[in-house]
């Protein structure tokens, strides 16, 4: 069951941080308060990666995925590389070596192929009593009747119980617990599929700490109606993620006197909870969360064995969501941050004119490596030595961004760059790592 | 030569309408001004059409392009259909029947082949006399040291002079004088690219009449720094539109307190402009406007004669640009309108996560005309009868919209169609045209 009719939906709260208020001083200490936290060991990072890499279409877990940057680095090795640039920032501006564990939540469809692939990799440079892998639940498909849809002969067609999974997987495996053990205070939970993610941003943990919230929600502005992203807002006096399939396109256009959306807090799956908090999720709501039912196109073996590709929804799949918590926040609040700077979601294979699949993540993480160089004082120069602009003349734009990427052990998020090129000038492909700047080509060569 | 620095450079000017100010009566008015303008034949529209498809791939004038939509118009039907409707929408309203003229610029490289193409079409409905062709001057193309490029043994390589040669054609062909004769009093000025362009809008005429504007440009939000769009600001206290190739990123990246982009004013090239505006800038400034210089790659023929396909710029082009006559307006106001409803433009040719190509125009289109079903009340359902959701769930978000399809022919901008479609289920693909709502496939057939 879902929450009752949209005339009670109100936007997003008013305890709303947008990325635009310009006060620099404000940002540089949320960004301080973080990474006093994450010095001081207290704050962790959850990963959601327990989906398979379906419409992705490969068969290994999508944090495996190499979208093809210069460096060929995956979406594991970019979070796990961010985690250690992170430690190394706490350090420096707060005096204390520190760890931010990494919990990672796998289904059973992709724990054992995750964690082998962290050992053959030795955990990017991560210690491995710090990279914590668990397993969310399966539930079985059942057909519109109610029956239970087999894969195989005797075999159940099982699916993860949606990544709202979360909840009952950290009772089952105490990951709670061991949250407490290790003094951690509060969790940046994300999905394993945006590629510009910035885990354990400081500047969010700092805002939310500030805010004395339990539970946050980082959002990036909705601008069109019918973009299919969720977004956060209150349905019947509690805070919800309300799928804009569930309400009317009419209320979805309902715009502020600015012009904005009223509805435009997007959800990106990217959220702050305490661990008070989750501990109060594990030990007395989540047994409240209720199933979603989606319809699903789910393949099957009939009664003669055969196996059936269903090419229109032919049951139902049980899930629940990580949001679906919200609800029982004490002090809920959102922060708003730029889509450029920070999500790009990898769901799709690339195809014509595509959305969400590996070009767009890799344009998208070069595009925003490329403003980094720039901002910090580096200049591109096409084949003639001339500067190329920073933004493409509008007839010249071609499909493709300049290649540039920046090694999270370099940069964390655009800081520190400025000793390496600063007044210099770069052909692309421009790579950026602890050893420096680095030209692909060279005098065509 | 180019404007000065971008210190003075300033954001869209003060009188700027926003979409979203929820003032419907305020809108209606305007609407019901342009309308009284247009049923007055005091309102024309201008079509520059004068560029070759080249970045789209094809050999013939880009307006006879057909994107694939179901009923395979060309960008030439689509417009002159919304000429006829608006047509009929201003005798409807204020009583008189009424004349849009329609000035097609072309240049030396479309003018046949636009020509034969309206001949061929019989003016889509429009009467001959009422359709006014002419054409832009062309430039020869020189190569960096100034030498006169040739194109083939013994023939000068030319180019188009710019969208900005309008000016010099409105005199050359006195098409300001046509215009004066007929009692036209203003123009809605636009490129022939845009598949979504409400042409002669009647909403942003009205807006320009009671503003007293004697110049005025449409624009969209833009909304992310490094998109190649170009913005309407003041320049050196002069307005302008800017391309972001010519500024630093950090001045894109400046955003107002309400986390907006403080240049934001994107420019979709549609513009109005009074006769006696244009009768000033054909007398006194045309021959002020300076040049733009682009460098270009422009085959050639060497002193072998031999036909050289150039991999970089090798030489200079020589344009204007339309909206170079800002500066001169006495009142220039600025009208912002949602991408979502007036601006897809047909720039490139298919390709992998391509943009502005037909697959994107041919989607934007069809999603609006969705919305405009789904807001008269009708409904899409799916092969079992299950009502479609209005905006697709995020995870069955497919690269396809639903197929709909409104002719102009049937409503201008998403009026009218309650009559057909409220409260009425369709199974896409659907064609509402003079006819009736048609659905193209029924029971699987």
């Amino acid at each position: 069951m879902r929450y009752s009719c949209p005339q009670t939906v109100q936007p997003r709260p008013s305890t709303h941080e947008s990325p635009g208020n310009g006060d620099l001083m404000r940002a540089q200490a949320w960004q301080w308060e973080g990474l006093l936290h994450i010095s001081q060991n207290r704050v962790a990072v959850l990963l959601l990666a327990g989906g398979q890499g379906t419409r992705l279409g490969v068969t290994y877990p999508k944090g495996m995925y190499d979208v093809g940057l210069p460096s060929h680095k995956t979406l594991f090795q970019l979070q796990a590389e961010r985690i250690l640039k992170l430690q190394q920032l706490a350090e420096k501006c707060h005096g204390n070596r520190c760890t931010i564990p990494w919990y990672i939540m796998t289904s059973g469809r992709t724990m054992r192929s995750t964690e082998e692939f962290f050992a053959k990799h030795r955990y990017f440079g991560l210690q491995k009593e710090n990279v914590v892998f668990f397993q969310q639940g399966m539930l079985p498909a059942m057909s519109f009747d109610g029956k239970i849809l087999l894969e195989e002969k005797s075999k159940v067609s099982m699916a993860p119980d949606g990544n709202g999974g979360l909840y009952r997987a950290l009772a089952a495996w105490d990951i709670v617990g061991d949250m407490e053990r290790r003094g951690v205070g509060c969790v940046h939970v994300y999905c394993v599929d945006n590629i510009l993610v910035r885990v354990a941003d400081p500047r969010f943990i700092g805002f939310c700490v500030q805010q004395g919230a339990d539970c946050c929600a980082k959002v990036v502005e909705k601008t069109n109606p019918t973009e299919p992203v969720g977004v956060v807002c209150r349905v019947d006096g509690v805070y919800q993620v309300v799928e804009y399939s569930e309400i009317s396109l009419a209320t979805a256009q309902r715009r502020s006197p600015d012009g904005r959306l009223l509805f435009n807090a997007g959800n990106i799956a990217n959220h702050f909870f305490t661990v008070p908090f989750l501990r109060d999720i594990v030990n007395v709501h989540e047994p409240q969360l209720q199933h979603h039912v989606a319809q699903k196109k789910i393949p099957y073996v009939d009664s003669q064995g055969q196996l059936i590709e269903p090419d229109k929804p032919n049951g139902i799949k049980m899930e629940k969501f990580v949001f679906d918590i919200f609800q029982f926040a004490k002090k809920f609040v959102v922060y708003e941050v730029l889509r450029e700077d920070e999500f790009s979601p990898l769901k799709n294979a690339d195809s014509q004119n595509g959305k969400d699949n590996p070009t767009t993540a890799r344009h998208a993480l070069m595009s925003l490596h490329h403003c980094w160089v720039l901002n910090a004082g580096g200049h591109f120069i096409d084949e003639n030595g001339c500067r190329l602009p920073a933004i493409p003349r509008l007839k010249d734009a071609s499909d493709n961004p300049i290649q540039c990427e920046v090694s999270p052990l370099s940069s964390y998020a655009g800081e520190g760059l400025e000793s390496l090129v600063a007044n210099r000038e770069f052909h692309a492909p421009l790579i950026i790592d602890e050893h420096g700047a680095h030209e692909l080509v060279k005098n065509g060569l």
